[in-house]
C-alpha cells in the first residue's frame, strides 16, 4: 500500500522497545509530517552516533570516548567499583548523581533458563580489575531478580579470597511507597534492615 | 553526562508519538547496542524516507510518488471520495481493504478552541474537486467527536448546492464489543439504526 521506504521505516521503528507495529506507523507518519523539524534532525543524529559510539574498554559503557567520560573523571573514586547488569542500569545509578565511584557493566546476569554462563559475561575482566589492587569496594548493583542475585554470589564467590569488600544494594521500601501495597518479601527486608530514627 | 551525541539522539526520539523522555532513552541505548543490524540501517532508511516523500497534490497522502499509488491506482473508483481528517486515518481505512475509491485529506478539523477555520483545511481543494463534476459521492469518515462532527456538517452545509451524495460512517456497536461496556450514546444510534437480520 504504502512505498517501500515508508514500510521499511515502519519495520525498523517497531524494534524499538515501547512501540508495536501499529505506535511505529504513528511514529512513522510523525517523522514524514515534520520532515525538516523531526526526520532529517533525527537520522544525522542516528549517523553522527553511529560514528561515534563506541564500548570504553575499562567499563563496558557506551560513550563518544573511550575511556568513557565516567572512567574518564579525575574527581572519581576508581577505588569504588560499582557492577551493574547493562549499560541501562549504569545510566540510572548516575541520574541519581548521588555515586562517586566508577562501573564495571557485566553486560547480563547468569541464567540457567537462556544458557548464559560465566564466560558469557564480563566477569573475568572484573576479577582481573580487583587482582589488580585497586579496588576496595566493589558494590554489587544487580537487579533484585532469581538471575540478578545468582550473579551476585556467583562474583562474590570468585572474589572470596581477595581483599576487596563486597557491598550490595540495600532493600527496603521504594520512597514515597505505601506499605500496604509492598509485597511480604519486600516488608520483611524492610524490617530486618530497619534502621535507628536519626 | 554522556557525550552530547547520545543527548541529541535521546531529544529527539523523545519527540516520537509513544516514547517518552524516559523510554527514549531505552530505545536509544537499543539502538547503540545494535549499531549495525538496526542504527545504521535506520539512519538509512530515514534519510531515504526523506528524500522520497511527498505529499499527493490531488488527495494530500504522504507517498514516494505524486500522484500518491492510491491516486494513480486505475482499479479505483475515482467518483468515490472518502474524506479523511489525517493521513493516519487515510491509512486505517486502507487498512481494512475494503474501500475501493480515493480520498481526500482535510489535514485536520475546524475546532473553535484551536482558532482553526475552514482556511486552514484543504476544504477549497474538496468543493473544487466536487465542482468539476466528476465525483459522485463523498463519504464524511471524520472522527466520531463535536469537532469532527461540526467539520462534517460545515462541509455538507458547503455543498448542499452540489449533486454530490454525501454519506457518513455508520455509527454502532464496535465488532466484538460488549453492549454493557458500550456508552449509551453508542448504544442509543445503534438501536435507532438496526437492520434486518439477513
Amino acid at each position: 500500500m504504502n512505498g517501500p521506504e515508508i514500510e521499511a521505516l515502519v519495520r525498523l521503528l517497531a524494534k524499538l522497545p515501547g512501540l508495536g507495529p501499529r505506535s511505529a506507523r504513528r511514529a512513522a507518519l510523525q517523522l514524514l509530517k515534520k520532515k525538516d523539524l523531526l526526520l532529517r534532525p533525527l537520522a544525522t543524529a542516528l549517523t553522527q552516533a553511529a560514528d561515534a559510539i563506541v564500548s570504553c574498554r575499562v567499563c563496558g559503557n557506551l560513550d563518544t570516548r573511550d575511556p568513557c567520560s565516567v572512567c574518564a573523571d579525575d574527581r572519581r573514586d576508581r577505588a569504588l567499583v560499582c557492577v551493574v547488569e547493562d549499560v541501562a542500569d549504569l545510566w540510572a545509578i548516575e541520574r541519581t548523581m548521588g555515586f562517586k565511584g566508577v562501573y564495571h557493566v557485566l553486560g547480563g546476569t547468569l541464567s540457567a533458563l537462556d544458557g548464559r554462563g560465566p564466560q558469557d559475561l564480563n566477569v573475568a575482566s572484573l576479577v582481573e580489575r580487583c587482582a589488580r589492587g585497586d579496588v576496595r569496594e566493589l558494590v554489587l548493583a544487580l537487579n533484585a531478580t532469581v538471575d540478578g542475585q545468582t550473579t551476585s554470589h556467583y562474583i562474590a564467590d570468585r572474589l572470596k579470597d581477595s581483599p576487596v569488600a563486597i557491598t550490595r544494594l540495600a532493600h527496603g521500601v521504594p520512597v514515597g511507597g505505601e506499605l500496604d501495597y509492598l509485597d511480604d518479601g519486600t516488608l520483611l527486608a524492610a524490617l530486618k534492615a530497619r534502621r535507628a530514627l536519626s
